[in-house]
């Protein structure tokens, strides 16, 4: 099997053509395949497909690294895009693609850029979903040893964003691991450590559901800009630097979808046999 | 660039044949590849290169992911025989090749395993070195909250080796921090926690020097073996069962060489630019 290592702010994935290739993977040769000693290694499996909508050119499926498919990723979306274009499988400046949870615009931009529409944020408690019974731009938690305050939006995935002034030390993992599981989220969340540099930059660090502290959350860059739009101390295009690289986030308020932009690497081409 | 991505019980190596191909690696080059989110990603890179002595076959350098060249490594020393012969490099049965340390045998044996020829165990307290007065079968430390019994073993490279009734709930993380920068080690230790299962057969996890805990340490599985037969606990052939697999280690006693036997496996072959 021909598969492409490819990443985005170094969330990693193994791309693989199914269209030209005959693929069936079973969840034990994905977990085989993202293995960091054993196998390839990823963050993430992305398989290319054809589409299934009339108006789609593909469709893509992205599996975890322990074999369970899920519905959407930012950095992945950007490297898929990136991975069609290298190989040839489609030369349009603009691609409509199926994924398990929605249709996806891709563009490319000047200087090799991606830029992803990463749907609407929502912001009703309900939604997220966040027990408390009035929406606010900001709600407070006791903590074990502090009280936070935090800002809540959902981008498909659950996120609290809390506004720090140093990001560097901030507590990402002991606040982060705290509040991921804490009972005002039944669906756990994100949690984003978000310093505002100027109205158009901010520093940002990630700790993702299940997961600890990442390299780059792209939703959680769009959740943590929507915040501090809602909250008036950003404008509508940000820059946002993640230990890992750096986004641009463009959201033009409610009712919206927030725009991502960022690069995408191919890293290897390689051959398995499986 | 071509290169191929092997493992040994889960101890991974990107291998480049620098034979027929022009390879001239810079630190920060090495440093890329060995990066698991950025780059191919490894625990050390291996190069193969023409031999230096008239006698050997081929010279192998081992790079760790620090881009620092290092001496040797057992995973690594059959990883490099299953890649000459799978390319065709060689088909000989025993190859001799030159490394930085010495000269290293390796043997191809029935079933796909490869035995390497690991040296000459050293006992003395200053070959370790061990700042001791005296060389004992077991030497005793206190650290933080208990007292410790350990045997101490070079296998080129410092080791202490500690007995435990179940290695599954061996403090290897605490203790192995702890024993690693004791000032009974001047130059620092490989940690490992042996359960004795039987005569031929011990459980074996290793805490290594600048590391933490690892799914394999060669060297490791022979110092422990060797400590084992010092104090009369094993035979000469012993299975280590470690996390990431199985190795048998041979020793005839004092003055002769340890035979470490195991496996190797290509995981994929890629290509890069660098």
């Amino acid at each position: 099997m021909n598969f492409t290592k490819m990443q985005g702010l170094g969330n990693d994935f193994v791309v693989i053509d199914a269209i030209n290739q005959q693929i069936q993977l079973t969840a034990e040769q994905i977990r085989f395949l993202a293995n960091r000693h054993f196998g390839v290694g990823c963050d993430q499996l992305l398989l290319v497909e054809k589409p299934i909508s009339a108006n789609a050119e593909f469709k893509y499926r992205i599996f975890n690294a322990d074999g369970s498919e899920v519905a959407q990723c930012g950095n992945g979306a950007r490297c898929f895009a990136r991975f069609v274009r290298d190989k040839g499988l489609s030369n349009k400046d603009e691609i409509t693609v199926d994924t398990d949870a929605r249709q996806l615009t891709l563009r490319f931009d000047e200087g090799g850029l991606i830029t992803v529409e990463m749907g609407v944020p929502a912001l009703e408690p309900k939604q997220i979903p966040l027990k408390v019974s009035e929406r606010s731009k900001l709600y407070t938690v006791k903590l074990a040893e502090i009280e936070i305050e935090f800002a809540a939006v959902s981008m498909g995935n659950p996120h609290a964003v809390i506004r720090v002034d140093d990001v560097a030390n901030a507590p990402v993992s002991s606040v982060g691991a705290q509040l991921e599981r804490h009972e005002l989220f039944p669906e756990r969340a994100n949690i984003g450590f978000m310093q505002i540099v100027n109205r158009r930059q901010i520093k940002l660090r990630v700790y993702e559901r299940g997961a600890a502290e990442t390299l780059a959350c792209g939703s959680g860059a769009c959740a943590a800009v929507v915040a501090g739009i809602e909250q008036g101390l950003l404008d509508q295009n940000v820059q946002v630097q993640l230990p890992g690289g750096e986004l641009i986030i463009s959201w033009t308020g409610s009712g919206h979808p927030v725009l991502m932009t960022g690069a995408a690497a191919t890293v290897f081409e390689g051959q398995i046999k499986l």
